[in-house]
């Protein structure tokens, strides 16, 4: 052990009316949520990077958090590990996530980097034995490095494409070797800073062969996750073209992928790209492409990723009601991919962080569930699409525009406006957060 | 001759140096630019809808300006018949574009709207014979109306979807009739107010459903034009399924239309979803659905959609110039999709908003053509991508990723950063500006 | 009794586990809650705008709703009065507030208009007198008439600014005769749309000198309520004079009102001026001009002004709990400057919708006056301060910057950071929403 | 000297037509604009933090730039300082900018600190002594350490104020020593991350006495410089206190401070707090507060502060017409606040940056002089506000709000609207640029 979370104790459920800040009060891993226990539902995960990796930097400070593994190589990276480990047990996570570059420090050359790798997943492997814990992701970190400053797949020098290629076979094996549940790409640098200097076309072509070459190393190796990619619309680069959801979805179709590959849907992604998270997930669910979550939020007054952690129980609701509509997340879950706010300098601002983030959920599953049962809001739903199941509607689908305009001129059709009762369900809902 | 424009002579060109407020000094229609007329090149086309329809009102204060057609029947929109000719003459626009709501009033039953509508037409066809001037595109307004409140296609009542189909029909015939070079569809309110009572998929598919039949009227009528699908955001819903070309490029894909609809980007739609407007043209050019363009700005710290008179030369020769690069709009063309300010009330501000944005559009031809003839850009591209076009990139992108990884690890690759050169391209086409 | 709300109940309290739609679940008027009636914390008000004067119109569409009293002149007004006080009683709200123009129809001339005015006050006086209804504040509306269209107090036509000064004086009066609690102005045309025809330092000296003349005349007549500015960066204008608590308190010190005259803070208004709406509640109360609330809450996805009914209980509660801070909002209230949304048709509609909108505040009234009695944040924050309280820090104050500067260098001082604890602080939060 | 710009000489006015990538095409430094030489209009300064610390960083990627002087303390900062002075050689840049920390390490305490610059500041003063090159102004850095993190001024430690104030007073007393036209202070951390553990009315007070501090400190020492706050809304913190000019204008009244301390606008950061460059100039200047200008641009696509050179000729006409309306910016200047993005590796990279951002401040003056000279937009807006010039307005002022309303009902004034010709004024202007 450690002693970084000295005197901090693992995290029990204690009930609603429980005043202890490192209780839950909501997160209760067995309970039976719509026949599913809360931990089979959430899936939690703890992301290496944040927690772990992250200094608490910004564009105008450097680090502030004082971290025993900061500097350091390999020695510090097995320390980093151990307290991983730690805080997944005082936590009760069953997942965790990383970066390759979050859990090993780069090497003098690839070669180098990968051998670090291999050898923290060696104790990746020998950890997960002994605790039980499972890794949700895993993800090559294509963005941090100033090789990757022009992009990855995308970068103008096919040079940078290969090592980027290489890059992720070294993390896809790991990753398949510690039974990762899905396999991350987030393109970070897969954009543009000035349209002057980059040939569209090419980039997405290019971007297209590269995950089409992931899609076929899943196969071949008989990986049998599920190859994500997150959307955001921007930052680091002005432009990035796994822009959110719809942008995804439309790159998805255009190199035949659809069928291959989902989305992990970020709540300040979706936010920065002009969406309500519960938007991005629902048209994810409408376009069959819903994986998994980055649970976070974003400061709606600020224009950059904040990555905080969640805090809002009635939005996260929405955002379950519609994962639960959707039948839940499969091999998703719900990453934390949030930071302490740099001043957070003390190692229990992490549990309390963590402990915050994952009874929002709970408590979000809770009402979702409720919301489901109540089944108010499908009946309105229902009810206000009722025409569209008549038959004479499903007739006039297979119509040709000539005869419907014939029929609505010959026979007067007036519709008559309804109400959309929007803030009738907007109070109905609330009944439930 | 109406008296509206009283006082005011054609617009005629004099030269960059004219001080003459009601002159062109860069729009020369007969300036062959890359060895194509001015005019072919931008087939700039009046909106009737801002320029005729719009009375000046805001959420906060009702109609500014005072238009004799405002108040009165079909004789009124005769009337504004006469003076949009009239300012066409004026102005020496070749183009014009229309909803059927602007050209005639409702009537009260769709009939009775149709009847009015091609009585206008009529109207139109004798004075575009008579003038030479073309129509751009028609469209069905499918959103003023409260019946549309809850969508038009997307409605919850397959009635709207029925009436929605029937007023296209109209206005597409007459288009037909009238030579469109291009059909418009705009989804105003193809969106939701809420998730809560909206079915995202069932609405989705209703929407390709409408699509496909426009498609198959197009065939079926011999219309030879295009159709256009213009993208916006959001507003008047929260949220439009047409959200940018992106989104749109993925819901062509999902309904197989991608090779026969394009797109209309509009300069403040571009702006609203987060983007630039040669963004939206240059991923619009890369994707093969560049249509047409509704010109216009949209205040920088306005989060709607403002409608403003183009008049930022450098940045509308960032779009202009990728536009060339695209080889043109094809039956596309320039729309002022621009209205006055609600302040500007004489019938000289409509003239001189119109010759400004003009002017702003011809001026950035030149200097995107400046661009294109000097080649510094292209010639910077070329030079940035050149790694790609040696045949071990080409090689390359055809093998796995174990394999490419292999080399890379066996060869010890480390790619070299090269500088992005991106003030420098700015500056290069400073000079052109 | 009109027949408008017919079917429907007066809105009684029956606990937070009632499923009846049109029941409060929190708000029960005569409950104490630090030791004040939820009434008289929440002073809530209808707004006669919104609720009965708006037609449900945006920038893409006309009127939706049907109501009686649309087309009419004074009968209708009289109509729309009985109704208005028909909700009040329905929903038990103690207060309304109205702009003149809402109220009565605009005349032929000013004294038309104001003899109108003063018929439905008449109406008004009676109403309330009969019912205990109260008036929370009365605003006139100068910005809807196209004389406006340029601004009122800041018109560059001084008739404008003299038009402008006729109107309060009227609406003034009337409020006075009315018992209001406070009279509000809201400059939504006083700020510019280009600075190419803005003189600002002269339209800020109208501004000032205008609210100088109506303190005189408040104080010449003997009204005892307050005089409120109500903050909003933009639109409909670009640009307006009153952009947030921090102009308007610049505004104020500038022109030496800042005694004088308070703040009524629109949450939407906050949000579309870059803040939180908890940051203006809490900066208007520590610069001393918290005055009132627009209680609503804005789409965080929408650049424009929505006018919502408050939803989120959490956000909500963080304001009030900075009003009780603040010792409450005095002779201010909390009024629902929230519209429906254009497809809400049915009077059911515009019941729910305020039911829904007092619940959320009468809930957040209950967590925050919890948070107040536990008292952890308190503590906190004066751990947090408790350096600036010991007498050396109070000492440092008065010292000049070099003699500090050569303390810190003499005792080699160096500051040792501690933890914001953000996060847990939000929990605490948490507990109590 | 040093070999960093090896094989560039320095840049000289070669005219509009000039190809050359590093000639100036506008900025000729001794030509005359409205009686002023160019130079002496716009006192060009380079920003010594951009240009020579900033090492190609962002949020989710290192250092991208390889400079011989990152890596070493007081030897590295020497050759800096060659670098620095070499480059306003190659530019004829008058002036210079820096922060304490850009221009010497920290030390391990803050009088080695101190020592630190101040050994450096000798440098500065021989190399100014012997090239002429000036100071526009110094600053000190109160928000890279982290023991800013939680603020400087406002900070809730007593001892954190108090470094502050030390570490400024030696930044005050090399900027004295060096003829240091101003001195700055950007608050980059005076503001919160969360109100939860935030004294505002605290926070402000401290901020006015540290303020009031410096303006005793510089009138005891003899500084006859002018002390300039950089306002900015966010980022690094959530919110700052010195939002935009209207907020700081109030922050200096509520201290007293308002004929002591001006605003150093940057274009950035008024685009982040919604505002126009030239309203922020406008504003400013109307409230006697106009100090000087941090040159450069933010992308309009992207929500931090991307300090980008400024390369839109039109828009920078439009603040420098407020500037040279304004009577110029005194002892302020042009200071490039500008950075490389972080592919632009190569030292040509910064000399082009620069010349790009001189030459289009310089167009910008030569078109925003050419628009004073033609007299139009002044004309306009006499035109427009004479009526405010009659005597009768001038009595009306001077009136009570009753006897306006009266003369107003009797005479039955009615005001006419008059077009406010924005789209003309618009043209106008782009006749000069």
């Amino acid at each position: 052990m450690s002693d970084f979370f000295q005197g901090l104790a693992p995290v029990r459920y204690e009930g609603p009316d429980s005043a202890n800040p490192l209780a839950f009060r909501y997160y209760e891993k067995d309970r039976l949520v719509l026949g599913k226990r809360m931990e089979d539902h959430l899936r939690f995960a703890v992301a290496y990077w944040h927690s772990f990796a992250w200094e608490g930097g910004d564009p105008f400070g450097g680090r502030t958090f004082a971290r025993p593994w900061f500097d350091g190589g390999m020695e510090a990276a097995r320390l980093k590990a151990d307290v991983c480990f730690e805080m997944l047990d005082l936590l009760d996570a069953p997942f965790f996530c990383f970066h390759d570059r979050d859990a090993a420090p780069e090497g003098h050359s690839l070669a180098e980097s990968n051998r670090n790798l291999r050898e923290i997943a060696d104790i990746f492997a020998e950890k997960m034995e002994k605790t039980g814990r499972k890794l949700l992701w895993g993800t090559a970190n294509l963005f941090s490095n100033r090789r990757y400053m022009a992009g990855a797949a995308t970068n103008p020098d096919p040079e940078v494409f290969a090592y980027a290629a290489a890059q992720v076979r070294a993390v896809f094996d790991v990753t398949h070797r510690l039974g990762g549940a899905n396999y991350v790409l987030w393109g970070g640098r897969e954009g543009y800073e000035t349209l002057l200097n980059t040939d569209l076309e090419r980039e997405l072509d290019q971007l297209g062969r590269f995950l089409a070459m992931v899609v076929d190393y899943k196969h071949r190796v008989g990986f049998q996750g599920t190859i994500l990619i997150e959307p955001k619309p921007q930052e680091p680069t002005k432009h990035q073209y796994d822009h959110d959801v719809a942008t995804v979805y439309g790159f998805l179709r255009r190199y035949g992928l659809e069928k291959e590959v989902k989305v992990n849907i970020e709540v300040g992604h979706a936010v920065l790209a002009g969406h309500s998270f519960e938007h991005e997930i629902a048209l994810a669910s409408a376009l069959g492409i819903l994986g998994s979550v980055d649970a976070n939020r974003n400061d709606y007054q600020s224009g950059w990723d904040t990555d905080q952690f969640p805090n809002n129980h009635p939005e996260m609701t929405l955002a379950l009601y519609h994962i639960l509509k959707a039948g839940g997340l499969g091999s998703g879950g719900f990453n934390f991919d949030s930071k302490l706010r740099r001043q957070s300098l003390d190692p229990e601002d992490l549990i309390a962080a963590h402990v915050g983030g994952m009874d929002v959920c709970a408590r979000a599953l809770l009402s979702a569930a409720a919301i489901v049962e109540d089944g108010g809001l499908d009946r309105a739903l229902a009810e206000r699409y009722a025409g569209w199941d008549r038959p004479d509607a499903t007739e006039m689908l297979g119509m040709d525009l000539g005869a419907i305009a014939d029929w609505v001129e010959r026979d007067g059709i007036e519709p008559e406006p309804r109400s959309g009762r929007q803030e009738r369900l907007e109070n109905l809902v609330n009944r439930f957060v």
